[in-house]
Order: structure tokens, then sequence, then C-alpha cells
């Protein structure tokens, strides 16, 4: 089969590889529709130590599984292949498994291929009502959700979202469900209109009130935007990371004791909900799908979708 | 009136500074007894720029109020002064008020001298079954439960505490108070002593479990003790700051994301909980008190307490 393949850094296009062969439990899932991530980008910059297929946001077609009413189904997938018996996964946290490998992340390969294999208990049905363009980006709009299965946001909160990329725009749209208050720093125009579209008001970062935000939540990655959210979070409220960082990033301690702030990693998200998001309409992330491309053209995408305020660049096997 | 006196990094020995002038609201107190804690040693060591008389751990007389029924008592005192009408007064949140003053910490005198000043609302009277030489570990006690007023401690939660020093022997006393399972990172032979006093279970940093704990406590204030308690914490788990950080400490914020840590600054805490906590004799904070020095030998008591392992050095008036 065709793939994108990730080495030392080095993205190719490669023309014959074997299909995944499935092991017990999985399923045979032939890609329909794949999704190119900020993670995505950041494992090409050498992130993390990643060899294999990546891409890990898609939809697709069962085309083999135990379960024959499985096949032929149009599906999702939660990327973490968990073993179900670690302390984690008992304990009802399976996305921390200790023994998971993770879709084009972490001992599996990935989506950017004609096939993929994955547990079958890990797909998801889409409803007829969710065209593959939103069922695409089931699994960035569950990790937006996250957010909200570990901070409590309320109607009244006052939140403020630090960066409205691809992934900040999704966490703008479910933030803003929520009624809370919500400010977001955008950098780049056609940012903006997406979110002034929904009725989401955008801030300058210079005319940030400081110290006065519930909750902040940092999607830029980059150790200004940490220091943008830090500033913004008023005492005793609450700062989210939501995002791929590089390296280290220096913090002040006592600032944090001082103001008694929370900081909080959020990373994978709740399937069924983001789902149920997109068949209410709640949620329309097709607006931030700057563009198709073939997998063929797969390095082209990741090159287009590398530049500074990029959107969504979808790949089409 | 006799006082220590700290400007620009150097404490001294003063014999005639004027006695405060209690201001509108405000009550006269005669200290008792006053304690020496780390951060008074960072404000030595410059970590925030006051200048005037240090000290905030202090158990008092009452000279003089507008409450006759106030004189004569025995009081300890809440070290923040407040305006009662910013947003964070209003919310509830008082010790974050953006105009207080701090006793002995911002812009107000302390403790390490005959007399200080206090809003007579800020001051809590001591039961006559608390001797003084427990009431005036009632702040630093009180800022051991104010963990357990951000993050809840259940019976059966797996805890570690990183440093038995000052705080950390009162923050091991209170944990243990929840019933959980807690362990203790000790470094001094003495600090451990007084933890197997108390059946609290000590630990080698070698021998640590890693990604093992619900809840870690980092009361070291340094790199290599938030480097520990970064380690022990398990996925989706808290990790508390109740320390005073020097500079910045860098963190990898990948590291925080993957692992969806919760990382929670902690500063002042509830003084009537201490209070009863003492009354009760829940905890007992006297086996602490290493030594207790006349004020006027105070610049004696700084140098003994800022040795490595150090305990509780008390000054008299
Ligand atoms: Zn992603
Ligand atoms: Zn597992
Ligand atoms: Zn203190
Ligand atoms: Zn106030």
């Amino acid at each position: 089969m065709r793939a994108l393949w990730l080495e030392d850094q080095r993205l190719s296009l490669r023309a014959e590889l074997p299909e995944p062969v499935p092991r017990t439990g999985e399923a045979l899932v032939r890609v329909r529709l794949a999704g190119i991530c900020g993670t995505d980008l950041e494992l090409v910059r050498g992130y993390y130590p990643f060899t294999g297929i990546p891409g890990h946001e898609f939809v697709g077609e069962v085309v083999q599984a135990d379960d024959p009413g499985l096949v032929g189904r149009r599906v999702v997938g939660e990327i973490n292949a968990v073993c179900g018996e670690c302390e984690n996964c008992r304990a009802g946290r399976p996305t921390h498994c200790e023994r998971r490998d993770v879709l084009g992340i972490r001992g599996r390969h990935g989506a950017f291929a004609d096939y993929l294999a994955l547990p079958a208990r890990n797909l998801q049905p889409v409803p007829d009502s969710v065209p593959d363009e939103a069922a695409v980006f089931v699994e960035p709009l569950a990790a937006a959700l996250q957010i909200q299965t570990q901070v409590a946001v309320s109607p009244d909160s006052r939140v403020l979202l630090v960066g409205a990329g691809r992934l900040g725009q999704l966490i703008a749209q479910t933030l803003a469900l929520t009624g809370c208050d919500l400010q977001v720093v955008a950098r780049h125009p056609q940012q903006c209109r997406l979110l002034a579209g929904r009725g989401i008001p955008t801030v300058e970062a210079a005319n940030l009130a400081e110290r006065r935000f519930d909750l902040v939540v940092e999607a830029t990655g980059s150790p200004s935007g940490f220091e943008l959210a830090r500033k913004a979070v008023r005492p005793r409220g609450t700062l989210v990371l939501k995002s791929t960082y590089r390296g280290e990033i220096s913090v002040n301690f006592s600032a944090l004791v001082v103001d008694e702030i929370s900081v909080v990693g959020s990373r994978c998200g709740p399937f069924g909900a983001a789902l149920r998001c997109l068949e209410r309409r709640l949620v329309d992330p097709t607006g931030l799908i700057e563009a198709e491309y073939p997998l063929a053209r797969g390095l082209e995408a990741f090159a287009a979708a590398g530049q500074p305020g990029a959107l969504k660049f979808l790949l089409r096997p």
C-alpha cells in the first residue's frame, strides 16, 4: 500500500509498504480521510523518536473485523491501543495505559496510508449525518473536550484561550458551548474571522487584563504563549496546557505558589462526546479545512501545514 | 522597642525602634513568641525586596484594641491584612487581596519585635489548653492544611511528601490525619526520627516507585525536589508546590501534558482549622522546636535556623 514514512526526521512517500496485519481483536480499516495536526509536525521535527507511518486523525471504513456487523461501517478510532490490565487501565485511565501504543505516534503505524489497524474496541461508528470532512476532526475535537472533563467550566467563568490555530479553533468552539465569557488571543486574520463568524471575541495580547481570568487555556505550545497565559490567570485560577511543547520551559514557581495557580496538562479526550457534538451540529470544524491533498502529495501538504497560521490540511488516500 | 531589622539583605538588631501605631481597626499586640521559617531565611537571601521587621509566625497578647473584650487575650494572627473590597476579597479569596500587605513579608512590619500591629479581625484567640510553644506554629500549620482545602485527599490516596523540614513535618502530620497511605522523603536523621515517632514511614529517594503516587507534595523548594516529585506522581495525579522557590525552574511541559499532571501552588491556609487541630491534640508541633532564643540573640538564631536540616527556632522578646 501507499503511505507516508517518517524516519530520522525525514518524511517520504512510499508506494509499496505491506498492508498492516490485524492482530487478535484488531480490525483493518481503509482510510477515507486523514488530518495533519501540530503533533505530526512536531514528530517530523523530532519531538518524539517515532519511525513509521504517522497520522492519528482519520475517518475510515472497516474492511476486516471479527464482528461481521462492523465490516463496512464508517468509523473513527481512539488512538491509544491499551492493555486493559495495567494499573492505569484498571483505574479508569486507559489513555495512560503503561503498555499503550498510540496510532501514528508511538509503536503503531498511523493513518497517512491506505490502511491502518486498530483494536476493534477502539472504533466508533460515525452517524450518517456526519460527513467525512467533519468526522476526521473527531480526535482533536475529543482532545478539546478533554479540558471540560478535567476542569469545571461554569457558564459565568471568565475564560481566555491563547492560540487559535488548528486545535485552538476547536477549543474555542467547545468552550463557547458552556456559555462562558470567552476571549481568544489569535494571531492571524483568518483565525479571527473564523471566531468572529461564531460570535467569539478576540483580544489583542497588549490589551489583556492581567490576573483576571478564572481559566486560561494555552494552545500555542510556545514559551511566550505560556507567559501570556500565566499573566492572565487570576489568583487560584487554572491554566490548562493544551498543546505539544518542545523542550523545557522556565517557570517562576514562587509566582505559582503566591498566586496558588493550578497548571493542568491535558491530552486525549472522549470520542463519544466529540461525535455527539458533531451530530448535534454544535461544533463545525469544516471551516478549518484549508485544503485537501491526495495522499500521493502528502509531502506538499505537510509543507503547507507547517506555515505560520495554517489551519487544517487533509490527506485523502 | 527592640526588633530585628532587614535591609538590603542585611539583618540587624535594633534597640530603639518606635512601637507600631495601630491604624483604624487595628490592634496592638505584644509578641510572646515568634518562629523563624524558610520564607524568613529566603527574605534575608533576597527572595523578595522587603525592608523592615520580618517575622510572621507568632503568638502574642493584645495590649490595645477597639474591642475591650480583645484586650488581654492571647492571640495568633492571619498574616494577610486585606482591603475587603477588591475583586479577590469579594470573591472569597482574601489571602489574594490585590491591596494586601503581609506581616513581616510585604508592606508591614512583622513579629521579630516587642510589638506588632494587625487588623483586629485578623486575630484569633488561642484556647487556654494550647501553650505558646504550640500556638506559635498556627501560621505554618494553617499553610500545611491549605493543601487539603485545594486537593481532595482520600483515605486511600497514595501520597508522597518530598521534604521533611520545618514545614514538611507539619504537612506530614496533617496529611497523616486523612488516613492516607503516606510516605516521606526525608534527608536528615532527626527528621526521620520525628516522623517515625508518629508512625509515618520514610522512603529513600533511590527506592521510590515512579509514577505511582496520586498526590505528591513538594516541600523542599529545590529543583531536585521538584524533579523527584515529578517522577513520583502518577498519570492524572496532582503535584502540590508547598515551599518558597528561588528563581525559575525548568519544566518539561510535554511530560506534564502527556501524563496530564496537575501542578498546584499552595500558600496560606485556614487558621481556625489549625487551632482546632492543636486543641484536639491531633498535631504536635512542639517536637520540631530545636531551640528558643531571646530576641536580643535573634541573629544567632537566624544563623542556626539556616543550617541544613534545621527545624524550628523560636524567638522570645
Ligand atoms: Zn493530533
Ligand atoms: Zn494498560
Ligand atoms: Zn512562614
Ligand atoms: Zn482586597
